[in-house]
């Protein structure tokens, strides 16, 4: 395990151990020896991190149901035909993706949710709403697309019937793929097939992916806000020809044309500055062979910022920079899918919630915009929503060498018990 | 079938139908939609097109043996123990190739082999050698690589153990995927395991893969030199993270280095001028997740010139431009294998005696460059070579719609014939 990088004092909870230990557990399920995970969503390895949550959950007294979309509920009965409040993340990772990246919300979640079980039980918290731990299905959108797919199914954004038969790239449905690992569920957990369980607000801890609280020296970050994405996939057509043969005129180069698009995005972001964020993370060229000049490229491109107005600026550059590609490699670009998260603000009652848990603590804090998707993104605009952070080493994440102390991992934890406590006792309800 | 584009007179022979009935079926072997043909080396269509070939070459009375690369050889003894006549192409294509490439060499030569036969039997060539007809192994390179393989093993320029090593990005080696297609000869057919026989020359007919012969209205292209190639593996490497989360300046990224240099290469090519053809054929991005900072690439270049100081000049320009592209990214460019082939001339002789058999067949020829690599590049270094061309239309190839027309097929054939008759005369040895 990691070395603790600042004093524990104020998260001395006899549990503290326990808790690091079962997160070293959780973290075998597709360890990579690089340190991180391996553990995209619906493989072997993820199905086996869900079985163990399971029996964790289980033995700690919840009641475990799964969803038509395959988001996978703890339910904590305190108060009969109560509301539930909702906490978890994902476990889930990118390809080579960092160990605590959703898996630690999930954990933080169920440990949070066994504390406040024992403080309703000590009499220190009077509840007014029952508990449901999540790992929501698929956040990470790397093997099935769009990410956070089981929250937006959730939520009502995403029909179930279009995610259940999204393919990856060898052509596996999700609905394929939730059977192999033994996670179909067939009924509503929440929502229309259950209307006897209502959900009162959603919380969700992570790992910061950015640098603002190392930066600053803060344990806490308080998300008050996403940045706007806006992502493109786009097909870039050209024509096979022979790499020897086809004079440079003749040539309809697609790889030449989304290269083009590729470095069109870094003079993006270079002309707009650090409140911009551009990047192409996928492109896949046919038939990629040596020889042969590229008939096909697919490729994914996001552009991302704090401010809407900057965003449709780079997007205008972005469309010309795209004809200027057209024209030199003599290819046709079509836009064959786009999403547009718009900027959002998280409820302000969430974050002053949270803030004044911090004080309480004596913890530090600070506001932050969060550049990532979560998927308290799409809870927010359903109920009452906190979503908090903790510091990551130089900000890595997507990548094996993402780390957080323990420190902060278990500081993470007492704040978020605390706000759970007040969550359950009614607070944003 | 094609359309006959100009007059055939010149080619009556009185088996040009079946000639062409028998390209067609060889065509269906891999056939796609479009009209071309996808039959990568060891394929199951590969395979199936070599047991079609072996039946065909079997009735017209060879012996098929097949050696330890998996070069398909039919032997027709026309004198015992004299030296033997080479002759052929190959069957495999690039994925979604053409039907045109390689395989009009192959049955272009068993078609000459057949005509030249019943000349000795009705006594109007008085045979000096023997024939072989071939189908190289792997001249395509897309699937196992280095293209060309069979033929350069053939010529000791590669060893055999390496290539039968050698595997495709599935992992399966050469040497498996032989025995897939029940193609694993176990001993020489030619060479040192069997001392009594020798190669006294080779022919090999192709497609032009370029417009020369078209733009020019000329039927047969007479090859007088390869063009150079430099041919570069790079791997860019990079660091993953998250495209929304990561900064700009934090960011280490393998496909900005990588499209940087796709452009460069095309910047070059407009520097040099049409004697230079500069390209990226392959480029593979790991993990490949649209989320995700790419940390690897994996890519395949060209440089291509019929002037090796003019290459060696944009190999310079190449390398600046790496450098430029490893600074801007924050990446490292690692060169993991280069090859270099360079510009070479075919044998007078063999350009000679196919220029004087087109004047005695009243056809119009001229001499031209190959700027594609091809099985007679490596054989013209081991014995006297002849290598011709018939027009392909608009040069496309590597692709669906490459097309050559009934009349330049069976041109071909006639002076492919008279060639091989020339050869088996004893002319080239």
């Amino acid at each position: 395990m990691t070395q603790t990088s600042t004093p524990a004092a104020t998260t001395g909870h006899a549990r503290d151990e326990s808790f690091l230990r079962a997160f070293e557990e959780l973290s075998r399920f597709g360890a990579t020896p690089a340190g991180g995970v391996d553990r995209e969503a619906a493989s072997p390895e993820h199905g086996a991190a869900r079985t163990w949550l399971t029996e964790q959950l289980t033995a700690a007294g919840h009641t475990v149901e799964v969803d038509r979309i395959g988001n996978l509920f703890g339910l904590l009965e305190l108060v009969p035909g109560a509301p539930y409040v909702v906490v978890g993340s994902h476990l889930d990772s990118q390809p080579l993706g960092g160990r605590f990246d959703g898996a630690y919300g999930v954990l933080a979640a169920a440990e949070a949710a066994t504390r406040v079980k024992a403080l309703v039980q000590s009499g220190e918290v009077t509840p007014s709403a029952n508990i449901a731990v999540v790992d929501w299905f698929n956040e990470e959108g790397s093997r099935f697309k769009p990410s956070m797919m089981g929250s937006a199914v959730f939520c009502g954004t995403l029909p179930l019937e279009k995610a259940l038969a999204t393919q990856d790239t060898a052509g596996t449905t999700v609905a394929s793929a939730l059977e192999d690992i033994d996670s179909t569920g067939t009924a509503d957990v929440f929502g229309a097939g259950r209307p006897d369980r209502r959900v009162a607000a959603y919380g969700e801890i992570h790992i910061e992916q950015g640098r603002e609280l190392e930066d600053h020296g803060v344990t806490i970050g308080l998300v008050d806000r996403t940045w706007a994405a806006n992502k493109y996939e786009l097909r870039v057509h050209g024509a096979q020809g022979h790499t020897g043969a086809t004079a440079i005129a003749d040539r309809h180069d697609a790889l030449l044309g989304a290269s083009m698009i590729v470095v069109a995005l870094r003079d993006i972001a270079d002309r707009f500055g650090p409140e911009l964020h551009t990047s192409c993370g996928q492109l896949t060229v046919l038939p990629n062979s040596p020889v042969v000049v590229p008939r096909q490229v697919d490729m994914h491109l996001d552009l991302r910022s704090d401010n809407d107005e900057l965003l449709a600026a780079a997007d205008a550059v972005l469309r010309e920079r795209i004809a200027e590609a057209e024209q030199r490699a003599a290819v046709r670009v079509e836009q064959r899918a786009s999403h547009v998260w718009r900027g959002h603000r998280y409820p302000p009652a969430g974050v002053e919630l949270a803030r004044a848990v911090t004080e309480e603590l004596g913890m530090s804090s600070m506001v932050v915009p969060t550049r990532a998707g979560h998927d308290s993104t799409n809870m927010k605009e359903l109920v009452p929503t906190v979503m908090l952070f903790v510091p990551s080493v130089e900000g890595v994440s997507h990548a094996e060498t993402e780390l957080t102390s323990d420190a902060d991992l278990l500081s993470g934890v007492a704040v978020f018990t605390r706000t759970l406590s007040r969550m359950v006792e009614g607070d944003l309800s």
